[in-house]
């Protein structure tokens, strides 16, 4: 801002200009649970119900996070803090956009969550407890990640090896191996049409 | 995307579709120049004129990125190299959801732009060139760097003690010291539209 030699336009858009623009207004949703529970399922799923009435969604995960902007990151505890400190302050950017914003990371314990919380903002951030139960994530075993972390080939894998601290108070739970995927989807959206359109 | 267990909801809505959705073209217009250039002027003033055309836009400056997702970078060689690269990323993301992207970074030399290019895609890099001469910079020395650039207090400022290298090929040239800011924003604004609203 300290560059601005001209007051015509001396700031940068409003979140709430920007929100106006769109409609609606942004959001965090943090997706928490164990490898295979159906958090990236849940949230594509979301993301198309939510483009049906017209919101403007964005989700981070693993495939666009740990391949690009943190492809530089490991798996050790600090790395492991840094990934999530660039996911929350990349879903802050998006957020402030306007932008509901869905992040799926299985983001083990109340640590990690709390730094995303921390940095988002706590009237922004949602948690929903993707909760299916670890013996179901692993018949499921999508990637094969459970057979090699029984085989001693993958370390502290979440569920098997290392701790998963579940949520205290989320705004939603959600156990994808009980309730039918479109119940799941429509939770989420419900939850989110209630903030994105409040006072729109 | 491996952990999709339901074909329903098998992949994340496409750059495309979000287009469609938004009715633009993202893209990355990408401002270079020396501090105090106006490159943020300029950037301001394009974000409220694409606004009032219905074109949502974000930017990215200093004051958002260095203050948050970057605020565990130097100065050194490798972390404004790693400065650009985590920019780039961001900004891809941003591209990808399909929203129109201005970087304002003094970002000084070619390998630098090149990275940013590389990782963000030759196809949607603008190359925005804020050519406003030093002695013009100098003279505003808004933030008061080139003061204390000149007396040694400030390592390595570009355009005193470390070298600009005028980008090649920019998309579009702007000096601020000649051009009414009204004009430049205009020529900026002119360009993005051509391709936001291509074929839409």
């Amino acid at each position: 801002m300290a560059e601005n030699i001209y007051p015509i336009y001396d700031k940068m858009m409003s979140r709430e200009e920007r929100e106006q623009q769109l409609g609606q207004h942004g959001m965090m949703v943090w997706f928490t649970g164990l490898s295979g529970s159906g958090k990236s399922t849940v949230a594509l799923g979301v993301e198309r119900e939510l483009a049906k009435r017209g919101v403007l969604c964005r989700i981070l995960d693993g495939d666009n996070i740990r391949a690009g902007i943190n492809s530089n990151l490991g798996f050790s505890e600090e790395d492991r803090m840094e990934n999530i400190r660039r996911i929350a302050e990349i879903g802050k950017l998006f957020v402030q956009t306007g932008i509901v914003t869905l992040a799926c990371f299985v983001s083990p314990t109340e640590e990690i969550r709390q730094l995303a919380r921390t940095i988002i903002g706590d009237e922004d951030f949602n948690e929903v407890f993707v909760s299916t139960p670890l013996e179901e994530c692993e018949r499921r075993d999508v990637k094969g990640l459970y057979a090699r972390a029984r085989r001693g080939e993958v370390k502290d894998f979440t569920g098997i090896s290392a701790p998963f601290e579940a949520p205290k108070n989320p705004a939603i739970s959600i156990d994808t191996s009980v309730l039918p995927l479109e119940e799941s989807v429509n939770r989420v959206v419900d939850m989110i049409m209630a903030i994105a359109k409040k006072g729109k």
